[in-house]
Formats: C-alpha cells, structure tokens, sequence
C-alpha cells in the first residue's frame, strides 16, 4: 500500500536525473521497481554489474544505467553517471510524497513562550515547552514532545513519538524517526563508598544535531554531561542505536543498526559503522574508518582503514586471524601427530644407540 | 499485582484442557504458580523431567503432568500430553482478562475519513489518520498512532506508545507491545560523489504483519523501499529487535530481543534466532533453522540445522572450533616444547656425527 | 544550551561538600567544566592521577582534588577524599534544575477511579488508569501512560512517551529516561505440535523497581509469566537494555546500554555488566562480578570476579585464550616449520643409516 505514484515522461525524467534517454519518443513511465518486478511501464535500474543478466530478462520499461554498461542493454535506457544516485531522485519524482497542512492542530499543547513559525504543522497531542521554536516548514506529525528552549530547524520531519528533550537543537532538515530520544541523561553516577551506592551526577548539557542527519526510529542519543553531544551534518543513524553523553560524531557518517558508542568518544567524518558494532568510551575513530558487522572495538582506529572482529583490528589480519581459527581444530592434531612421530625419532635414537649418551630432557 | 485468578473445579479445568485429571472429587484451584511457589490451591506442572524431584517435593494442590511421567507423582494430577501448551490454555482460564469497554475516547484524534469498528476499543490520545480502518474488537489502549491508509486487523491489541506508520497492514489478532515503530524508513541512501554526501532514497513501500504475529516492546521494523516488508503469521518477535527494508519473515517465526536483520533477507517458515543475534542483508536463511544467542550471520544458512558463533557455522563444527580455542594456550606450550626437543635431536645429530655431515636447513 | 548556573563562593561550596577549600578569600565559582574547558570562573575536578599533567595547565578557577593529589596543584583548591562524589554533587549545587508546578494538567486523562498526590505534577496527555497512585511530589513530564494499579513512588521523575504497564510498581525517587517501557509481555510462547504454531502463555505478573533505580531510554521490562520481575534499589540501567520476565536484579547494579538478559536469571547486589553483554536465561550471577564489554554469558558466575569474552570466562583466562588467539597465525607457521624440520630428520636418519632400519611411521 505503498502511494500512488505519478507517471512520467521517460525523456522529462532522464533530462530531470541530467541524464541521456535511448528509445521511443514519448515513453511514459508510471513507477519504479526492482528488475524482477518491473513491469512494461515502470522504471528499473542497473548499480551492479553482477545484475546485467537479471537486466536481460527484466521487463522492465526503461532501465537506468551507467555509461560503462550501456552496451548490456538493448531496451529503452536512460544512462546516468551513477545509476543508484539517479534512483534516489527518480524515487522521489514518481512520489513527491503529501504535502501536510501548515498550522497548529487544535489538540497539540504549545506553551505561551514557545514559538512556531506559521509554514510550520504540528500534529495532535504534540507538547511544545517553554522557549522552545519550530522554524519554518518544520512538521511534526503527532504525539511529539519538544522540550524546553529545543531548536527545531528549518523543514525538519518528526515522526510520532519522538522526545527532543530540554535544550536540544536540530539542524535544518533533520528527520527524526518514530520512537527516537533524543537529550536523555548521560549515564554517569559516582560510586560512594560509605553508603555502597551511586550517586547520579546531573547531567546539564544538551544535544545538537547537524544539518541533514537523520535518527533511526528508537535510536537514543545522550544529553553530554557538560556542553554537547554532537552529531554531525549529514549523519545517518539507524533504528535502536545508543550514542552516550559526550559523544562527537563527524560529517556524513552511517551508523548501522543497534550500534552503540560509549561516552565522550570522538568520530571522524565519513566513518561507517555497520550493524550491533559496539565501541567504548574515550576513544577516537579517525575519519573515513569503516567497521564491520558485530565487530567491538576497544582502542583507535586509524583513518581510511577498515577494521573487523571482536576486539576488531585491521580486517586483513582478521581474516587471516579468523582463517587460523576455521583451521585450528586440524592444526591441534597436526601437533599431535608431530608430536608422536618426534617422539618415535626420540625413542628409535635412544634405542639405536646413535650419538652420545646422554638424555635429551 | 498481577489480575485476581478466578477458582476453577479441577475436574472442569482437566476437561477445559482435553485431560485426564486423577484426585479428589470436588477440588478447587484458585490459581496458578510454579512447583516452588504453588500452595495446596493452586494448579503447577511438570514440563520438564528434569524437576521430578521438585514436583515431589511441592506443595501444589494439583500438577500438570504428561502420560510417561503420570506415576512418579502421587497427589492430585491432570495428565495431558503437552503439559506447557496445556499451561497456556490454564492461565488464560485462570485470568481471562478484563474486558475492555467499546468505543473511541472522546480525547483521541480520529480522522473523518478514517474508519473505527463500533466494537473496537480507542483509548485516549490515539491518533488515527485518513483512510486507516481500525476493524472489529481490535483494541488500543491509549497514545497509539495509527498512520494514513492503516488497517489494524480484527481483535489486534495495540499498546501505548506504539507507531503504525503510513500503509501498515495487521492481519486479525496481531498484538504490539509498547513503544513498538512498524513503518519507520529503510535506511537507504545513496552516496553522491561530487558532494560527498549522503542521499535520502525515498523509502515508499509499507509493512505487512500476518495474523496472529506477535510484535516486541521497543522493536522497530522498516517499511520496503519498493513492495513490502513481511512478518510472517503466527512469528513472535521480542523486544528491541530491528527488521531492516524489505526482509521476509515466514511463518511461526521465534526472534529473540536485539535481534538485527539487514535488509532483503528472507527467512523461511519455524526459523528461531536467539537473543543478539545479527543477520546480514541479501541472504537466505531456510525454514526450520536455529541460530544460538550471539551469532553473527554472514551467508545462507541451510534447512532444519542448528548454527552457532561468530560468524556462525553449524553447531557441531562451532563446537569443535570453541573447544580448540579453550585449548589453545596449551598448544601453544605443546608447539614450543616440541620445538625444544626437536632442536635437541638436532643438536644431538649434529653433535653425534650421525649420518651425513649436510646442513639439516 | 544547557541551564544557567548559579554562582557559588568557593569557601561555601567547600563546606557544603565537606572538604577543605585552600585559595583566596570571596573567590566565586560560576560553573562547572572539564581541565581542557575550564575558564577562571569554572570549577574542574582531578579524579585520575593520570590527569594532573592537564590540571597544572588547566586555566580552572578552582580544582576539587583528592588529600593524595594536593600538592601537585598549586591553585586555588577544594581537598575532598573522593573528587568524583563530590563533582556529583557540586552539578547538583551548581544546577539546581527548574521546579515544575504541582498539579494536574487539563489536557491529562486521570481515571476517576485513580489517585494523583496534590504535589504531585501531571504533564499534557499524560494517562492514568483506574486504581493507578501517583504519590507524593512525583513528576509525569508529558505522555507517560500509567496503567491499572501501578504505583509511582515520592518523588519519581518520568520522562516523556514512557509506559509503565498494569500492575508496575515504582519505589520512591525512581528515575525513568524517555521511552522506556515497563511492564510488556514477557516473551513466552508453548508450541502446539498439532497446529505447528505458537500458542501466547499470558503474561500475569507484574514489575517491581526499588527505590533510587534509574532506567534508561527506551530499554524495556518484561512483566513476570507469574510473580515479578525486580530491579533492585539503587540499580543503574542504561539506553535500550532488555530485562526478560521473572529476572532478578539486586541492589546497586549497573547495566550498561544495549544489555540483554534473558528470563528468570538472577543478579546478585553490585554487579556490573558492560555494554552489550547478553546473558541467558535461569542462571546466577553472584554479588559483585564485572563483565566485560560485549561478552555473551552462558553460565553461572562466582562472586567478585571479572569476566570477558563470547562466551564469558573469568578475565586472565580470556586476555590468554585472546592472546593465543592473536598469535595463532605465527604458530601456524611455527607448527608448519617443525614439521619440515623433523621430516628433514627422518629422512636423515633413514638415509644415514643411523640406528635400526624400521620404518619411523
């Protein structure tokens, strides 16, 4: 139940993507779809070469596709420097998506010394405190909660349920999934030995989001303890990711799912972590690292290099780390058998009477 | 605090669950509780051999007990032959509920083109936007949000908190727990080289949950780039798991809490994924499968075998690869000990003049 | 954009955490920030021996320091016997927080059959169920669902979107972080072997928090199949941490995000478990044991030791089996050396014609 998409002229779309359109005049598209399901009228695409026997048998209306394939298609195509690039723009050419109505709902809480800029829409049961300002064009859907003195910027996109908690600031643009927290305490507590418990230090600084970031949908990220947790311009961060208090994280980084980042570590820009990656405090991951799946990651890593395994490390020792332990169980009775045949060298010299007398230890 | 139990006559209670109940004529439970806990009035049950002993030494009033283990207890006893399925079914004789009353909260928002069963339950502050269809006795008990085109099938039981973002889909008796996003975006984006950022592709197929499924506290599933994300009916999904775009779940699916699934995998009917486990995208894993706690799942796994590890491999073989590794210090003391002796063999050869006088290399 | 601090004198501020200032008369602190961050004005605190090069270059006004660290400052101090304890409390001192006015929102549900102390605060679209107690001075912020009989202790805080389900009860002082869910379904499920599904076991009991605990953003409580789930006073828990139903958690724990522990397992007092460590179901985990980051535990573990690794195991244990393990390709390499070393001695041996003529094997 996806939206109705809107049909396209074949020849506008590759002229809109700054593409080149091969085939029949007046061509309409009416959607987009993978090469298996593409039908007559929809519009698929080519991002790996490893698909261009997929491409053949598709029926597909109209294929996007790189100038370096081009000669692998015969049907009508539009040839784009990078296929899935164009892909994200025709998505949104085919669903331009629904405009929401500016304006207040009558059923949302906006407290007297907050401000809404009037292009912006705020859903029902949505809480705006004290000091806090929604700038223009932002939506909130429903049910959000904006804290005190928060920043919502320009054209930000907040789903159901989120809590942009006291002092947050977002960027311009953001989008903020269902579920997300955003400025929840930092987890700090001091151990007092008399009474055996911990004592919470307050948490009293706040989050700041850069510009074209995106929140996973119940991803949480920290309050800093003093100043700000910072998520850079650009950053994408999945579903249910944990980001501690104090945490910086660079330019256009992508957080897989269910990564988390202890406290106070410090990320460089174009760093990619994938999924349940966990990394711990008071460390810096240099700009351009990539991270794999699972993988825990314990000191800093080094720019432009790739890392893996638990504790992870360079991922060509990991898998030469990994490749010795596949094979152990076989090197285990590779020593034993040399251990035997040693031991039958050892017994056959004593026995032989060849060399000196004494006992080998 | 849990719900006050209503008393049951054994004897109605044994016939309720298709059993054989041996006791007492006249004998009343009043509850249910574990063979440690359970009091003269209450039923308990033996779903394990292992507990014989403990079922001897209990209290209870009354044990659940399957036919091979029907004589190693003598008090009051109802024979069934899966005594944990029969529990099920006695608990809910036991604490059936409170009735929830029909009808909309004169303080949720419904959507005048939006539709609500006269014999559904819409609690307070629930949001219900156009065009969604809310059908029979469905019930949701306060805060819900339920997007634009949504169906929430018949008898389905929505928790506070929840998001059924744009096009989700409930099949009938569907349960959602609190805090739960079905609907949140895949995260889809395309690297764009001249700008070195990341672009947002839209995210514009739904989510579709079969009946009977069940969806965990805090779990966040994505909508499909194109098409539908699929939980299979009668799968129940714990908490704080994350479904990635377009994954396929079958049918009578476990997924235990934190469990990640990348997006396209498809996963076949009565496949159980413990707590923590982490699947890559595009992969197959085939119906009948059981992945231990923690494993991380790198390729298609296949039917009906078990697989443990990381990365996972089948059971056995993981075992064998852990036992080596619990060993391998001690190979490394064996491997550098028979390097002592070998080198004294050599010494000795040397020392000896035995055989030819050429370098051993 | 945190809050504005209130300036404190120095030798007052000293007193109230019972330490000893030593510096110049009527000296005014007006914050609180790190050695790197601190101004004139700021108070900073060495809590790590490793950090007083940083502080002799710090431009703090004052520093709080342990009676062993004294001398290696020169400045304007304030000697207290734990600095960490006493930072904890200068944030509190310095940062006293807003008041929030007592009372019930208008824009609130409170089920007649329920009861809300008159110091008590009711944020906006908050919900409060029949026979619900919300006591003494507690704070709802905003959409906190509060369902049938739950009781909120003195003084709670509870943060936006959160549910605390039927039946919880919260102690005094309670801290519960945005989103976070108590009291959802434990994950219990008998397999029909007729139907080859699923049947739900309901979930009866409920949670209970002690007093001074703290939960964490979106982290989720089962209720208990029967009984309760406990999370012990004074027990710290962190973003996204899933605790299964009937599990046992003592007094003063730290459980840090992304925790998974599955049901009916038993957590002794002082126990600390580090990010993204899974523990199974119906084991023990005895007073004061540590694990380490990312560790899957599969077993018991014995009081006041630490452990790491997948699967845990006490902490020299798993620094040898991770060391072996990083060296094993070298002993592959090792292993692959002695073996042509001894066959260059068989050969030797046979072609020397040294000792007896059998064939060494």
């Amino acid at each position: 139940m996806p939206e109705q998409a809107r049909p396209i002229l074949a020849h506008d779309l590759a002229r809109s993507l700054g593409g080149v359109y091969q085939g029949p005049e007046g061509l309409v598209l009416s959607g987009v779809a993978t090469l298996e399901e593409a039908s007559k009228e929809d519009l698929s695409f080519l991002t790996n070469a490893k698909y261009i026997g997929l491409a053949k048998e598709s029926k597909t209306g109209c294929l996007l596709i790189a100038p370096e394939h081009r000669d692998t298609f015969e049907g009508p195509k539009i040839v784009v420097q990078t296929p899935y690039l164009a892909l994200a723009r025709a998505v949104r050419l085919f669903y331009p998506g629904q405009e929401s109505e500016a304006g207040v709902s009558s059923l949302a809480f906006v407290h007297p010394k907050a401000w809404v800029a009037p292009s912006a829409s705020v859903g029902p049961f949505c809480v705006i405190e004290e000091g806090a300002r929604v700038l223009e064009r932002a939506r909130l859907v429903a049910q959000v909660f904006v804290g005190r003195n928060v920043i919502v910027g320009k054209a930000c996109l907040i789903y159901p349920h989120v809590s942009l908690l006291d002092g947050t600031i977002l960027g311009d643009r953001v989008i903020v999934q269902a579920g997300c927290v955003v400025g929840s305490d930092g987890f700090g507590f001091a151990f007092d030995p008399d009474s055996k418990a911990y004592e919470k230090i307050p948490q009293v600084g706040h989050v700041e989001v850069g510009p074209d970031a995106e929140l996973g949908a119940c991803t949480t990220i920290d309050r800093a303890f003093m100043g700000r947790t910072l998520i850079g311009e650009g950053t994408k961060v999945d579903n249910l990711v944990q980001v501690g208090h104090n945490v910086q994280i660079g330019k256009h980084c992508i957080l897989v799912s269910q990564v988390g980042i202890s406290g106070s570590t410090k990320i460089g820009d174009h760093v990619t972590l994938a999924g349940q990656v966990g990394v711990v405090g008071h460390i810096r991951i240099e700009e351009g690292v990539v991270v794999g799946a699972g993988s825990g990651v314990h000191g800093d890593l080094k720019a432009h290099r790739t890392y893996w395994g638990f504790p992870a490390v360079e991922y060509k020792r990991a898998l030469v780390r990994h490749g010795a332990l596949e094979r152990l169980p076989e090197l285990r009775k590779r020593v034993f058998s040399l251990k035997q045949r040693l031991e039958a060298l050892e017994r056959r010299l004593e026995e032989g009477g060849c060399g000196h007398s004494e006992d080998p230890g």
